[in-house]
C-alpha cells in the first residue's frame, strides 16, 4: 500500500475515456499558469479545486489528501490509505501514494516538494491551517500563497458544460420556488424548520443530489439573511425569506454544482410599506441582472443595486454584498462586492442577491443565478420574481 | 452595525443563565492555559473549539468568523453582518464586532492582536489555510501555532453533560444497528444507496439533528473503508459493512455531539473462512476496548488490536488506526494510533474500530465509541457484537 502505483495517463499510454482527457487538459492549464506566475508546486487539498481538476473530492475529515502539482512532473494524489479504494475511478490523471496512518504525509509531501527548495508553493485557499503550519515548518525555504491565485481565473469562466449543469440545477430550485410560491408549500401556520423540511425535500425530489441549505425566514426572522430555520410558527401577514440550495450532478462524478435561488413571499395581502419596499428591491435586483455585462467591473454591478436602494431610503438595510460565484463551491469567485475591481468574463457564474432587512420587523430578498455572455447577462433562475401572497 | 457592542457578562452584570456560566468557566481554563502556556492570543474559527468554547458554530463559508481570546481582555467575536443576528442567543460570553462585506475581518483582528506584537498566537486548526496566510501577513512578528495545543488536553476529557449527549447518540445509533442485524432494513436485492438512505432516516427518526454519514460497504465494496455506499446491488451470502452516524443535541443548543458505529453483517450463512475471520475482529475489538484503560498510552491499545489480528495473519489488511476520539466534531483527539504516546485520561471519548479488509473480496469492521473512566473502559454502544446473518 506503501508505494506508488502508476497509471496510463502517466507511463504514456493512451487515456481511457473523454473525461480523463478533458481533466488533462485542465490540469495542463493549471501547470501552464503555475510556470507564468513562478510556481514551483501546488497542494490541491479541501474545497472546489480537486474535484475541478481531477473529478475527485477529499473527504472533509482530518486525514490529508493532497494532489501535488509540480512543474514538469507527473501529478500524484497522496491519499489516506483508507480512502484510496474510492480514487480508483480517476487515478489515470495521477499516480496514487496512500499513506497509511502510522506515516506523515506532509513529510511525503515535502519530500516531494524537496525540503531544500526555495521559491513559492500554493496550497488550497480551504486546506486545514493545521496543515499549512506543518507545510510551512518542513519547506523553510518556500513562501506560500492561496492556489486560488493560479486556479481562479480560469476556475471562474464556466465551460458550457458547466453552464448546463448550473442550468439544471437552477432550473431543478425554480420548480421548488414555484411551488412556494404558489402556496403547494403551506406556510402560514406552520414552524420554519417544517416549511425548510418540505423544501429540502422537493428538491432532493427535483433531482437534486444533496441539500446544501434551507432558510425559511419569517416576520421579524427575515431581517437576519442567514437565519437558521427554526420553532417559529408562520403568522398572518408576513413576509417569508425561502433561501436554498443543493448541488446536481454529484451521482457519477462525484462531485457536482450548485443551485442557490431566493424567493421572498407574503402570508396574506401585504401592507403598504411591504408592497413599497418590495418593488425597490424588485427594480434593483433586475437593474443589477442587466448591468452584469462583460467587462463590467464586479463592484460596479454591486453598486447599481446598492445605489437603487440607498436612493429609495433603505440602504441602511441592505448590509451585504450583492453576490457571489457560484460552481463546484456555493460561494466563489466573482464576488460581486465593492473593492472587486475585476471585470466579469463571459462564462462568470454568480448569484446578484440584494436584500433589504429592517432589525426586529421583517426581511426581504431576491437572489437569481446569472452567467455572464458576450450575449449580455443570461439569468438561469426563471420563477417569478414578483411578490407572492400564499396562504 | 460596525460598532463593538458590550453586553452583560462583559459589563460586569450578572450572567442570565447557567449555560453562561458554564461557557464562562471553559473560556477562562483556556485563557489560563494560554497564559500557561505563553500563548499571547488565540483565535478560534470553523471547528469544534468555538461551539466548544460559546455553544456558537461558525458557518462553514468564506466570510471569516474568529472569537478572539487576548490574556487579560473580554472575548469578542467578529462575524460577518449577515450572520450577527443569529449570535444573539450567546452574546454575554463576548462583545459581538459585526464585520461588513466592504470590511476586512482579518485587518480588524491584527489590530485587535496588536500589528506590530511579537509571541505565539494560536489559531483553530480548520480555519482556512487562506485565513492563516492573510493573518501571517499582517502579523509579521507573531509565530502561529494550533489551537488544539491549547484545547485539546481540556477538550479531550467529556464532562458529565457531554458524556450523557454521546450516551444518548450511541444509543440512537445502536437502536439503528439493530434494526439492520434483525433484518427489520432489508439488505439483499437493493442497493447500497438505498440502505444508506434507509438507514440515515432511522437515525433521524431515533433522535439525530442530522445524518453526517452512512456507510454501507457490501461484498468487494466492504474492502474500502470509507466506501461511498452507490448503486451495487447487495448480493447473497455477502458481508455488508454498515458505517454510520449523526449528531445529537444540536436543537436548542447549535451544536451537538456525534454517534459512529460500525456493525458487519452477511446476508446469507456465511463461508467458513468469514466465520473465522470475524472472529479473530471480533477478539480484537473486544480485547482493545477492554485495554482501554486510564494511564495506557494510545498507542498501546492500537497494538493490542494490531497484535491479535496479525497474529491470525490477517495483519495486512488492517489498513487504519484502532479509533479516533470524538465529540462536537466526529474526528477529534485522542487518535488511537501508533506514535500517539499520550496517556488515556477519565473522560476521553473514543472509537474502538478495527477491520479486516481483503481487496476485491470482503471487508468487516466493528465500531464502539467508548469512554475511559477510573472504573474501567465504558462502551457506549452496546449493540450485538456477534454476526449477523440476516436475509
Amino acid at each position: 500500500m506503501g508505494g506508488v502505483s502508476r497509471s496510463a495517463a502517466v507511463t504514456g499510454a493512451t487515456p481511457r475515456s473523454p473525461l480523463v482527457q478533458f481533466f488533462s487538459a485542465r490540469l495542463a492549464r493549471v501547470q501552464e499558469r503555475m510556470e507564468e506566475m513562478g510556481v514551483r508546486s501546488a497542494l490541491v487539498s479541501h474545497g472546489g479545486e480537486l474535484p475541478w481538476l481531477t473529478g475527485y473530492t477529499a473527504m472533509p475529515l482530518e486525514r490529508v489528501t493532497l494532489l501535488v502539482l509540480r512543474l514538469g512532473e507527473d501529478p500524484q494524489l497522496l491519499v489516506p490509505a483508507v480512502e484510496a479504494p474510492r480514487v480508483v475511478a480517476h487515478d489515470e490523471l495521477f499516480s496514487l501514494r496512500p499513506w497509511r496512518d502510522s506515516e506523515d504525509p506532509l513529510d511525503i509531501a515535502a519530500d516531494l516538494v524537496g525540503r531544500r527548495a526555495r521559491g513559492v508553493v500554493a496550497l488550497s485557499d480551504r486546506a486545514w491551517a493545521g496543515t499549512l503550519l506543518g507545510l510551512q515548518s518542513r519547506l523553510p525555504g518556500m513562501r506560500f500563497v492561496c492556489v486560488s491565485e493560479v486556479t481562479s481565473p480560469i476556475r471562474a469562466v464556466k465551460d458550457s458544460h458547466e453552464i448546463g449543469v448550473l442550468r439544471d440545477a437552477a432550473h431543478a430550485a425554480d420548480r421548488v420556488a414555484a411551488a412556494v410560491q404558489s402556496g403547494e408549500v403551506p406556510l402560514a401556520g406552520r414552524t420554519e424548520s417544517e416549511v425548510a423540511g418540505d423544501i429540502g425535500a422537493r428538491l432532493i425530489a427535483e433531482g437534486h443530489d444533496h441539500v446544501n441549505f434551507t432558510i425559511v425566514g419569517s416576520g421579524p426572522n427575515g431581517a437576519s439573511p442567514h437565519h437558521d430555520s427554526g420553532d417559529r410558527t408562520i403568522g398572518e401577514r408576513e413576509t417569508v425569506v425561502c433561501d436554498f440550495g443543493g448541488k446536481v450532478g454529484v451521482r457519477g462524478a462525484s462531485f457536482g454544482y450548485c443551485s442557490d435561488i431566493t424567493r421572498t413571499v407574503v402570508t396574506g395581502s401585504p401592507s403598504a410599506e411591504i408592497t413599497e419596499c418590495y418593488e425597490v428591491l424588485k427594480g434593483a435586483q433586475a437593474a443589477a441582472v442587466q448591468a452584469a455585462r462583460v467587462g463590467v467591473p464586479a463592484e460596479d454591478v454591486d453598486a447599481v443595486a446598492r445605489s437603487m436602494i440607498d436612493a429609495a431610503g433603505y440602504g441602511k438595510y441592505f448590509i451585504h454584498r450583492t453576490g457571489h460565484g457560484i460552481g463546484i463551491d456555493e460561494h466563489e469567485e466573482p464576488y460581486i462586492v465593492a473593492g472587486n475591481t475585476t471585470p466579469l468574463a463571459p462564462g462568470n457564474a454568480f448569484s446578484i442577491e440584494p436584500g433589504i432587512y429592517v432589525p426586529g420587523r421583517f426581511g426581504m430578498r431576491i437572489e437569481d443565478i446569472v452567467v455572464a455572455t458576450d450575449e449580455g447577462p443570461v439569468p438561469l433562475n426563471v420563477a417569478d420574481h414578483s411578490l407572492a401572497v400564499v396562504g
